[in-house]
C-alpha cells in the first residue's frame, strides 16, 4: 500500500515515518513539506538514513491522489481541513492528525479554534480512538486522530465513565507532558533554557483539548461531563503522565476499581494495566504505542486516582494513527507497532 | 554569631553553607558528618572553595556546645531527635531540618515515622513557617523547620483556610518536585537514568508530608482538614510546583481570590503574588527564598486553582531555616537571603 | 534457539532483553540476577510487560547449560570470567559483555583490572567488533563484546589506522557519554543532581578503556599506537559522541578522507557515513545499532577530525552483542536489529 | 552610579540585571528592548519581581546619554557597533558584550563577521579580560567584553602561552557549552527536543570565536598561535567546560604545571585552581563569576591537559562585564560578584 504523509517535517511527521518504514504492508510514496521542499528526507532527519530516501515535495493534491493509496495529514489545524476535504473528494482514505475533525459540534470548534470550512465532514469523521470506536474506524473514510492529552485522559477515565453505577461528580485531570507535544516550530517557550529547571503549568483550565475530552467522556457516560484540565510542561522529550482525580463513591475498593479496568481493556492490545495500587512512569512506554494505567482508591478522602502514561508522539499521535490505519485496512491491529518501550 | 551545621554533607547541608557563608552576622564554626569526617569541606563541595575551609568532623555534642552559639541539625529523622534534645539541654537554640519535631501529636509521629524518643519536646517545638508563626519563632528554643512539600502546599492554601467564610470541602494537592528533595544518598530511584525521561508519581496518597500538611491546615482552619496529596518526581535539580485544587463556592471571582492572597501576604517578604490568572514557574524562584503564588477561579467547574513555586532547597529547607534564624536572633528577616533567583 | 542472559537486572541486561524479545530466532529461557532473584522480570522492568514473563533466578550453571543453547553474560568484570569458563567447558557458546576477555595480554589485564583467573581463554576469545573480526566471530566459542567507548573510538579511527600510507603521530579521543554507561548500581556520581547541569570529565587519561582502544588500534595499524583518551559525562541517558583529533599529513582533503571511510565501511551494515564535513548527533542513532561517522580535514591546522555517534547501550553493548550472535549463528547480521533510531 | 542596559531582553541582559540589582554602587536607570518595549521588566522576567520595576523602552541614544552614567550594550554583533560609537561620542563609558570590538584587525573582523562600520574604535577598545588587561581596563572608554568560549579557553592556556620556556606546538580546544550561550531567540537548534539526548558538535573548526582566541593567545605568546577549536552543545542551561590538549615538552610534571598556574593566577580573585590532577565540573561554578581550572600532564603521551569551567552567562558574559565595570570605576573588583556557586 502506497502511503503519503502530508506535512512530514514536524515531530509527528518524523514519528509517522519512523513507524511506517518498518511496517510490512506500507510503502512510502509521497512526503510533503512547504518549507523544506526539495530536501532529501534522510538529510533532513538523519535518523532515517538508510530507511527512506524520498525528497520532501510541495503539496500537490493531484500528485498525492495519483501516487498514494492512503494519506496521513499532519498539518496545523485550520490548514488541514481543506486538504482533507479535497483528498476525500478524490476518493482517498485519510487519517488527519490535526484537531480539525475531532469535535462533532461546529460551534464548539468555532469557539476554541475558529470558523470551520467544511463542517459537513465533522459528522462523518470517526474519532480515532480504537479502544472506543474500533468498528466505526473499520469502514471510515476519514479518521480524526485524537489529541495527545485526550488520549491519555480518556483512557484513564473510560471504565469509570462507562459504568452506569458510578456517579462521578468531579473530575480533575492534572496532566504533565514532554516538550515534543508542542511541535518542532521554533518558539520561545520551548527553548531548552526556558524548559529545563523550569517546570510550569500552562493554559490552565483553558487548553483546547478540554472540549475534546469532555465530548468523548460525555458520549461514553451518556450525559454531560465537565472536567477541570490543567496541563504542565515537563523537561523531557516524550511522554504524558495524566494524574486523574475522581471524587468517588464511598464503597469502592482499589481491587474493585482495578477489576473494572481489567474487564474494560481485556481486548485492547495497547492498554497495559499495572497491578492494583501500582502506577506507571513515562519511561516504561517510551517509543511504544502502549498506554499503561494504574488505579487506586484512597482513604479517607474517597478519591479514585488513575494515572496513565503514554508516549505523546506514539499512542498520543503517530502510533495511534497507524493503529487506526491497521484497523481501517484490515491489517492486524498491532502490525508494525510491536516496539518494545525504550528504557532508560 | 558562631554557627554549627550538624550533618553538613547532604544537599540541605550544602545549601545551608551556601547561604550562611554570605550572612553578615554568621561565622561558621563546626561542620559535622559521620561518613566524611576528616575531609575539608571545600574539597568535598568544591563550589565552596574560597568561602569556607573548615574540616568535616564527627559529631561531639560538647564540642558543638562549646564552639557554637546556634545550631542547625540536618540529620535524618530518627537520628535528629536525640541530638536536638541534648543540644537544647545544654542551652543551645536549635533549628532542626528533619521531620522529628514537626508533628505535635506523638501518635501521629509514631504512625508515620516510628516511636518518638523525646515527645516532651514536640509541644515546645515551634513549626518554623514564619508566615504563620513569626511571633512564636522569635522566642523559640527549638524550631522545627517545615518539610519542602508542606511549605509549598501550606503557603498555597493559607488564605483560603484562614477565611472563615469559605467552606472548603475538598483539597487536592498535585505536587511536582525536583530530585534534590530526595537527598544525596545514592539510591536507584534517583539515578539520572531512572529520572530523566521518566516522569512519575510516587508515594501516591501515602507520603509522610501528608500529616504535616493536614496538621497545619487544620490549625489554621480551626477544624479538621483532610487533603489528598500526590507527589511527582520531575527531571530537574531544584524546585517544587504545587498545583492545588480546591472545590470552591460558586460566587468567588479570580480577582476576589487574588485579593485574599494579597491581603494575607502583604507583610511577608518572601511570598510574591503573580497577577490574577498568571502562574509561576520553578525557574523564577530558583536559588532564592521566594514562594511565588498564582491563583485563578474556574468556570463552570468552580474550582479555586492555586499554584505555588518554591526552590525546595531554599524556601523548602535551608533558606527557610535561615529565615527562622533571623527571626529568632532579631536580625532583619531577609538578611543574607536577598538572592535574586537564577534564571535560566 | 534458547537464550540465557546471566545478569539481567542492569541496563545492559534490560537492553539485551529489549532486543532479544523481538528477535525472530530467539526464545528467552533463563534470566539470572543474584540480588533480585524471585522477581518477575516484567514487574522488575515494567517496560517489558507483555513481551516476556520469566522470573529472575539465581545463577545455576547446570540449569543454564541444560535450558539454554546460547548465553550472554552481563556480569561485572572479575565475576564474569569464572562463569564464562564453566559455560565454555560445558560446551556453550558465550558472548561476554564484561571487560574480562577483551584484552589479549594477561599482564595488561592485571595492571588495569587485577589478576585474571583463566588467562588461557584470553587468546581464544574473539574481540567482538564485527567490522574487524567478522570471520573470526563466525566460529568463535567465546566472543568478548567490546566496551562502549572503544566501539565508538575504534570505528572512528579504523580507516585511518589501517591505511599504510597515513603516518599518524598523535591521537586524542575526547569522548562524551550518557549516564547509562555507568550502569544501574546506585552511586553518588550518577545521581540525577550530580549529573544535571554538572558536565565534567572523569578518569582523565586513566580510563580502563584506554588499553582496549590501544590494543585494537595497534593490531590494525601493525605497530604500537598510543592514544590520549579523556571521557566526559553528559546529562543524558544514552549516547556516546567521540570527537577524535588526528594530527594528519599536510596533503589530505576532507573528500579524500571521506572516501577512505566510505571504502572501508561499504560492507558494514551498521556504520552510516555522514556527508563530507557533516557530523552526527547522538539523537540520530538513539535506540539503534548504528554508528554514524563524520569526517573533516582542517586548515591550516591540518587535523583530521572524526566524530562518531553510537547508542552506548546498543552498538556500545547489547546491540553489538546480538550482532555478534547473528554472525556466530549464521543469521543475517541485521536480524532483530532493524530499529529505526528514536528521535527526538 | 546610574546604569543603562541596552538590549535587556536576552539571557545576557537578564543576567546583567540579576547581578546589577545586587550591586551596592549601581542604580539601574534605563533598560531597552526593541521588540518588547513597553513591557515591565518584572513581568517580562518574573524572577526579578521585587528587585526592579522599570519598563523596557525603545533605544534612544539621547535618553540613555542623559539618564545613565555608564552603559552596557548587549546587542547582536553588527547592531552594537553603531550604538557604541554614538555613546562614546557623547562621552559615555561603555562595555560592549557583542563581538564588535573584540578583534583588533578589521580584516579579520570582516572575514568572520562582515564589514566593520567604525574600525577606528577597534584599536582603542580594550579586550575585557581583567586577568590580562586589568591596567588598560582601568582607564578605558570602551571595553570589549570577551566571548564565552574565549574566556574559558584563554584562561586555560594563559600560563602556558606566557611561559617563554614552553614551546607549544599544537593546541586543541574541545569545548562544551550549555544552551544559554546560544541566546534567547527562538531557533530550531536550541529547542528542548533537539538538544536533550542529542549531544553534538557544531561549527567544527569554523566557529567565530576561533580568531578571538588566536588573537589573544598570539598576543600573550608573542608569536602567531593557531588553535583547533571544536565546540559542542550540552543539554544543560549554563556552563562551559573547555578541555584543552597541548602537546607538551617531555620533562614537565603535573606539579610543575600546577605551580605555573598558581603563580600566574595568585592575584586574580575569580580564578580558582583545583589540586594537581583534579578537574572541575560546571556545577561548581554555576551562577558565579569563577573560572575553576585543573591541570595534569600525561604519560607516556606527554600532553598537558587543562580543563576550565565557567558559567557562560557570568564569567563568560555578564559577570565579567561587571567585573570590568568595577575595574573601570575603581570599585573593588569583586563588588557585587560574591555569589557562592549554586550546586546542585
Amino acid at each position: 500500500m502506497r502511503v503519503a504523509v502530508i506535512g512530514a517535517s514536524g515531530y509527528t511527521g518524523l514519528e509517522l515515518l519512523r513507524v511506517l518504514v518498518g511496517h510490512p504492508e506500507v510503502e512510502l510514496s509521497v512526503l510533503t513539506s512547504e518549507r523544506f521542499a526539495g530536501q532529501s528526507i534522510d538529510t533532513f532527519f538523519p535518523s532515517l538514513r538508510g530507511f527512506v530516501n524520498l525528497q520532501l515535495s510541495e503539496l500537490s493534491i493531484p500528485t498525492v491522489a495519483r501516487e498514494a493509496d492512503f494519506v496521513f495529514t499532519a498539518l496545523p489545524h485550520g490548514t488541514a481541513m481543506g486538504v482533507v476535504e479535497e483528498l476525500i473528494q478524490r476518493g482517498k482514505r485519510v487519517i488527519d492528525l490535526s484537531a480539525d475533525f475531532r469535535l462533532k459540534d461546529g460551534d464548539v470548534y468555532k469557539r476554541w479554534y475558529g470558523q470551520h470550512a467544511c463542517p459537513s465532514l465533522l459528522q462523518e469523521a470517526v474519532y480515532g480512538l480504537p479502544e472506543c470506536y474500533r468498528e466505526e474506524i473499520r469502514d471510515a473514510r476519514l479518521v480524526a486522530n485524537p489529541g495527545c492529552y485526550p488520549t491519555g485522559a480518556i483512557l484513564a477515565l473510560l471504565p469509570l465513565m462507562e459504568s452506569g453505577d458510578l456517579s462521578v461528580t468531579s473530575v480533575v485531570i492534572d496532566a504533565k507532558s514532554g516538550v515534543s507535544g508542542a511541535g518542532r516550530n521554533p518558539s520561545l517557550t520551548t527553548l531548552f533554557c526556558e524548559v529545563s529547571e523550569g517546570f510550569r503549568a500552562y493554559s490552565v483550565a483553558k487548553h483546547r483539548h478540554t472540549p475534546e475530552i469532555e465530548q468523548e467522556l460525555s458520549f461514553r457516560a451518556g450525559r454531560s461531563v465537565h472536567v477541570l484540565f490543567v496541563p504542565h510542561l515537563v523537561p523531557m522529550n516524550r511522554g504524558i503522565l495524566s494524574t486523574v482525580y475522581v471524587a468517588g463513591p464511598a464503597d469502592l475498593s482499589t481491587e474493585q476499581a482495578h477489576a473494572m479496568f481489567q474487564r474494560r481493556y481485556q481486548n485492547d492490545p495497547f492498554v497495559r494495566l499495572c497491578s492494583p495500587g501500582v502506577f506507571p512512569t513515562t519511561q516504561q512506554v517510551r517509543g511504544s504505542n502502549y498506554c499503561d494505567v494504574g488505579v487506586m482508591v484512597t482513604e479517607p478522602t474517597n478519591y479514585i486516582i488513575v494515572i496513565s502514561a503514554i508516549d505523546n508522539l506514539v499512542k498520543g499521535a503517530s502510533g495511534q494513527a497507524i493503529q487506526n490505519m491497521n484497523v481501517m485496512c484490515g491489517f492486524p491491529e498491532t502490525m508494525g507497532l510491536e516496539h518494545v518501550p525504550l528504557a532508560p
